[in-house]
């Protein structure tokens, strides 16, 4: 096991796998596990894509749930890098493979019309936020529209996915109108959507929506999803998510 | 006071007013409380229209928050007729105006860009879903999209309303794609948007929406809003928009 720099092995615990992460390049965010969760994948076979899977925590999350084949595809060489370790280090080189490349046009390389699900928590905040940019360019390009535009993104998706596939979604509640007009736009056509709320009586900070590839319009708004009760602990469902059963 | 057929004085108990309906021609929903109260009037003058307005019940709702005037649209005759009686056996003439008019270029009529808000609780579902429809003519018209589809609605509205106006609507959550589509190519930007949820763990029944005209974009998704507690009883939250402080 190679650790560079800052990294470290974290636990994933509800799914019994580890994963390397490191403060100063990258660490998944609930937003992951709560996309995880929230896709639904085949269970025994198919094939699936994690776009921007970062250091690869979808696809680990989501190999707890499948037996499907699970590619993801990370831009930046470094996060690609942490993920084929944990990937390895988990012994699940058989189900997952990650690809260091680019979002955009992957289909022409990977295959059109072929996956059951894509997944994607994609940069969130427009390139030309300057205020709200973290300084180590790791973070900048994960989370903000620098390489990747979300409309890019969900037609790559649309792209790889056979008809009757699902893309899911995890983005900030303020650009669900951008998300649906661009999913519309490329043959997607959003079916559930989940509102993620950080406690009861607060606006929702969090949008999980799926699609599906030439659906028919039929839209639901699924139960709200609560993070941390009154008391700041996280509430039953999220520990359930983080920590499984206990 | 003269009420025909099968009319009844119903109150209104939160405003202390009261109200004609009938179970065969109209009587208002809960929807139409959840929108007088949702949406943002001004508060001590301004001009407010709602559209679709029925038996009169979002203007007379309205009244107990605001000193606007407020005009509410029908087309039925009938059923503006009872808005008309209920408007005048309140002593709201002063305030509140019903006209028996179309929807579909209203603005013509009673002014363009001239007002501060809009509501609407328009019909809900498509004009060919024989199966749903009721048998009497005015629920028909009501709450089928027989003589109003949804963008008209919306047409009007923001030609209705003054730039920075606001224009609320109550739909179903199935129907926020169009919705959001329609509001948009009509120049209003959805601001505030809050699903009903008919008991904790269901999925939305229903949704309130409120664009800006020319507004810039940037949505928030207020906390849900649950109807009836597990035990079947309103929650406290919507026994209060009806009952008023007890």
């Amino acid at each position: 096991m190679n650790l560079q720099d800052d990294e470290r092995l974290d636990y994933l615990l509800a799914e019994d796998l580890r994963i390397i992460q490191s403060p100063s390049v990258f660490s998944f965010s609930l937003d992951a596990v709560l996309l995880a969760r929230f896709a639904y994948v085949p269970i025994r076979s198919g094939k699936v894509v994690d776009l921007c899977t970062g250091n690869g925590a979808i696809p680990l999350f989501l190999s707890a749930r499948t037996k499907a084949r699970i590619v993801g595809v990370e831009l930046q060489e470094r996060l690609a890098d942490m993920a084929k370790r944990s990937v390895a280090h988990n012994g699940l080189d058989e189900q997952l493979s990650i690809l260091q490349d680019n979002v955009i046009g992957i289909a022409k390389k990977i295959g059109y019309d072929t996956y059951d699900t894509v997944t994607c928590n994609p940069p969130y905040f427009p390139a030309n936020e300057a205020s709200a940019r973290n300084k180590s360019e790791h973070y900048t390009i994960a989370r903000h529209e620098v390489e990747l535009k979300l409309d890019q993104a969900v037609q790559s998706a649309s792209e790889l996915l056979k008809q009757g596939g699902k893309a899911a979604f995890v983005h900030r509640p303020g650009r669900l109108l951008d998300m649906i007009t661009s999913m519309r736009q490329h043959r997607l056509e959003p079916k559930r959507i989940r509102f993620v709320y950080p406690k009861e009586g607060k606006e929702a900070n969090t949008l999980l929506i799926e699609a599906i590839k030439d659906g028919k319009p039929d839209l639901k708004i699924l139960p709200p999803l609560y993070v941390y009760q009154a008391n700041g602990n996280y509430t039953e469902e999220v520990r359930h998510l983080l920590y499984g059963d206990e």
